[in-house]
C-alpha cells in the first residue's frame, strides 16, 4: 500500500521511514535503530518520561506498587476489534487492575521479524498510542529487537506495567470464603471466537469483534465502593472462565459452583461456539473480568458493573462442598465438573 | 540427552517435566502451563513474591524508582561464558545500574518455540536462577507464551527491572561538560567476538568467553564515593562503545575525543577482530560500562573501577571542539571521526 493511501486509511500523517520493510539494521542499536525510534516510535508515543531516552525511566512511588508482565504473540496481528498493539496495552493495564492497582506506567518491547512491512508496524504503533491514551497510561521506556526472517512472526510485543495499589485493595485468593458470590463483568468468549473466525475465514451476519478494552475503571469503582469485600479479581484470558475458576478453587481450597443460564454470552458468539465445537467457558476473553465479592455486597457490586455493561451478571458462588472443584449447573438441570483446560484450544490467542 | 546425564552435567536435580519438548499446550494457560510453571519455573525461581502466583507482584517503594525493559533474542542461546538466561538477567540489572539505581526486582517473560527441548529450557532457567542469585535480584512476576515451530527461535526472553535510585545519583547526558573524563570499566569487544566465534565455528588457543556479568557493584561504589560527579553511565551493548559515545555527543551537544591506545582490549580479542574484519569500537559488550565523571574526580573513579577490573581505563574526554562528533586519536598519531554504526554488524547479539 502506498504511503499516501495508508495515511488516509489510518487518518494520520505517516513519518518518513525511508524503508518499506523492517531490516536487521533496525535492530542494530546504530543509525537505523535511532532513525526508526526518533521518527517513528518516540514521535508517536512522546511524553516527558519517554523523551529522556535513557536506558530506563525514573518514576516516583510512595507505597505499594503492582508490577506485571506479559508477552503478546497473537496471530493474526490485525483482527476485528483491534490489533496486537492495543491488546498489548490493554492486557497489561488489565493485569494491573486485577491486582487492585491504578495503572500508571508501561514499558514496551518489540521483537520484529525482518521483512515486516513498515505500514503494518506503523499501524500497530498507532494501536498502542490509541490504547495508551484511552487508558491514560503512558509508555515510559522501551526496547526494539529484530530477528531474521523465519525466526519470528511479524511482531511480538512485551508490555510490563506498574501501578499504585488502590488504598482499599486486598485481593488474595486465600481471602475467598464459602458464600462469596462470583460476578462476571460482561459476555464471555468474544475475543477467542473473533480470532478463530478470522483464522478460519468464517463469516457471520455481523462481524464478531474482540472485546479488548481497559478494565481498570469498573475495578476501581468496585474498590472505591466495596473495599475489602472485593476479595479476588481476574481477567479470564487464555484458558477462559473455566481456567480462572479452577485456579481460584485450587488456591482458595474451596468449591465453586456456577449456573450456566446466568453466564452472559451473545447469541452470535454462542452460535459460533456451537458451530466450531468450542465450550465458551474455555474460550479466551480480553475485555471482561471475574470478581469474587462478599455475599452481602453482591447486589451493589452487580449494580456498579452494570453501569459499564448491562450484561454483567452474578454467575455463581463459592461453596463448602466439593473443595478444589468447579461445578456447573446446566440449563437442562444437570451438573458437571468443569476441569482446567487440559491441552491447547486456540494457540496464540493473546 | 537423558535426564540423568543432563542432571549430572548441570549438577542439579531435574524436575519431572513429563515432556521432552515444549508443546503449544504449555502456552495454553491450562493444565500444561500450570505443570510447567509449578514443577519447573516457580520451583526453580521460588521466592515469597513470586509464590503469590497472581497476575502481578506487589512491591513497596518510597521515592524515585528506575524502570527498564529489554528483550533478548541472542543466537545461539548457549555460548562460551553464558546463556540467554544469564544475559537476560544481567542485561536488565545493568540497565538499572546505568540509571544510577540499585537493582531490586525483575519480571521474566518467555516466548518459547514449540519443539524446544526441555533440557535446553531447563538449562536456560538455571542460568536465570544463577544470575538472579548472583546479582541478588529476585524474579517476582512472569509470563510464558509458546509459538508454533518456525515462528520463533527456541527462546526469546524479556526481563523488565525495577530499582530504587541511589540517593546521590544524578545521571543525565545534559549534565556532561567539556573537560569531563570518559572511563571504561574493562576490556572491550569480548561479548560480540565470543558470539561470532561460535557462529562461525572459529577456534582460538583459548576460548574467548562473553563478559556477561552484573555491573551494579562498581556503579554503586562510584556513586557512593563521587555522587553528582558521576554524570553519565551507559553499558555499550549493541552498537558498542562507538554508538554510546555518539549518543552522548548528540545528547550533550559536545564533542568527544578518545585515545585508541588507552582503550583496553585483550590481545586475543584484538587478534580475532583483525581476522574477522571488525572494528572493536562497534562490537557489543555485556560486562563493561562507560562512565563520564568530572575531570577532578577521574583519578579516584579510576581507582574504584580498578578494584573490580585492573584493565579499567580513562579513554578520553568531552570537548568544546567538534560538537556532536566523536574523534579517535589512533595509535599511529592520526585522527578519525568515529560515526554511529551505520548498518548492522552482528545481528541478534543480545
Amino acid at each position: 500500500m502506498s504511503q499516501q493511501k495508508l495515511s488516509i486509511r489510518l487518518n494520520c500523517p505517516l513519518p518518513k521511514l525511508d524503508f518499506d520493510v523492517i531490516t536487521l539494521g533496525h535492530g542494530s542499536g546504530g543509525v537505523l535503530t535511532h532513525r526508526l525510534l526518533d521518527t517513528g516510535v518516540f514521535n508517536v508515543l512522546k511524553n516527558d518520561l519517554l523523551n529522556e531516552q535513557h536506558d530506563g525511566a525514573v518514576l516516583n512511588f510512595n507505597g505499594p506498587v503492582a508490577f506485571t508482565t506479559d508477552s503478546y504473540v497473537i496471530t493474526p496481528i490485525f483482527f476485528p476489534g483491534g490489533n496486537i498493539g492495543e491488546l498489548a496495552v490493554n492486557g497489561s493495564v488489565n493485569d494491573l487492575a486485577m491486582c487492585g492497582a491504578i495503572p500508571q506506567y508501561l514499558s514496551l518491547s518489540f521483537i520484529l521479524e525482518e521483512g515486516l512491512r513498515m505500514d503494518e508496524f506503523w499501524e500497530v504503533l498507532l494501536g498502542i498510542k490509541k490504547a495508551s491514551e484511552e487508558a491514560g497510561v503512558p509508555i515510559v521506556t522501551g526496547d526494539t529487537k529484530v530477528v531474521d526472517k523465519g525466526k519470528g512472526d511479524k511482531v511480538f510485543i512485551n508490555t510490563t506495567g506498574l501501578g499504585r495499589l488502590h488504598p482499599k485493595a486486598n485481593i488474595h485468593a486465600n481471602r475467598v470464603k464459602p458464600g462469596d458470590k462470583i460476578l462476571v463483568s460482561g459476555p464471555v468468549a468474544q475475543h477467542g471466537v473473533a480470532i478463530l473466525s478470522v483464522r478460519q475465514g468464517l463469516e457471520f451476519e455481523t462481524t464478531i469483534t474482540s472485546d479488548t478494552k481497559p478494565l481498570h475503571q469498573p475495578v476501581l469503582k468496585l474498590l472505591d465502593a466495596l473495599g475489602e469485600d472485593v476479595k479476588f479479581l481476574r481477567d479470564p484470558t487464555r484458558g477462559g472462565v473455566a481456567t480462572v475458576l479452577n485456579e481460584l478453587a485450587t488456591q482458595s481450597g474451596h468449591g465453586v459452583e456456577i449456573i450456566q443460564k446466568e453466564i452472559p454470552i451473545s447469541e452470535q458468539v454462542e452460535g459460533a461456539c456451537e458451530m466450531l465445537g468450542l465450550d465458551p467457558l474455555y474460550v479466551a476473553n480480553e475485555g471482561i473480568f471475574l470478581a469474587i465479592v462478599s455475599e452481602s455486597k453482591a447486589a451493589p457490586a452487580l449494580h456498579i458493573l452494570r453501569n459499564f455493561d448491562p450484561l454483567a451478571s452474578i454467575i455463581g458462588e463459592v461453596t463448602h462442598d466439593h473443595p478444589r472443584q468447579v461445578l456447573q449447573h446446566s440449563r437442562i438441570g444437570g451438573r458437571r465438573i468443569v476441569s482446567m483446560l487440559p491441552g491447547e484450544q486456540l494457540p496464540r490467542i493473546c
